[in-house]
């Protein structure tokens, strides 16, 4: 099982390339996490994970965020078949964002509004145009 | 000019389908922004930006971010030389996060540690692994 360490006590070089797991969490407890496609490398979603999401993750293989909305753990495709099956998890050089790379099970969806992923819209000088 | 617009009085489906561009800031005045390397597709870093900085980047065609450790709008690259232009940016469902693809300039370099891009570790087991 990954241990998480707590950054406090570790230097800046230890933390930037050291071995040691030690993700830092905002206020909120929570560290934003990228989530992409293994196969394609295209974004699919931008969500939180706290220290228990993170264990969830890695333990069970399957992603798992905090939902702020709801406040809770969120089993990602728990209710719609959604599953993120997880291939790879990277943390960046201070630890406070980390990349995962998901296989996406049920219909291959991800985007609660209907979309493969969460950046339908581009920005243009005339706002936001759908373009997927 | 992109006009930014306020999600306060918008409905969910403006938000989430329509046209105008309404970023939702954290309390303090960021959105998390993933930068992606355009011709590649890996993701290179995550930052944030605020209102000026996103202004700044649609402007000038170069990535502009806020630096919460500096607390100053950072302009990627300006004394670096690992300018970013941008080539597309992408809103997220809710508008609560940022997706731009940029072709990075001097010596295609992005992350401060010396790296290609900021996820040059991977979390395993047994702690993190240096994997690019």
């Amino acid at each position: 099982m990954t241990t998480l360490h707590d950054q406090s006590g570790m230097t800046k070089q230890e933390i930037e390339q050291g071995s040691q797991f030690a993700p830092k969490f905002d206020a909120n407890g929570l560290v934003p996490v990228v989530t992409t496609h293994a196969e394609t490398g295209e974004v699919l979603m931008l969500a939180y994970m706290n220290d228990e999401a993170i264990k969830c993750t890695l333990a069970t293989g399957e992603a798992h965020y905090w939902s702020r909305s709801r406040q809770e753990l969120w089993h990602k495709g728990a209710t719609s078949g959604q599953i993120q099956r997880l291939v790879d998890m990277r943390i960046d050089c201070d630890q406070d964002a980390i990349v995962i790379k998901v296989l996406p099970q049920g219909d291959g969806g991800c985007c609660h509004v209907g979309y493969q992923n969460c950046f339908y819209r581009r920005v243009t000088q005339d706002g936001l145009v759908e373009d997927i």
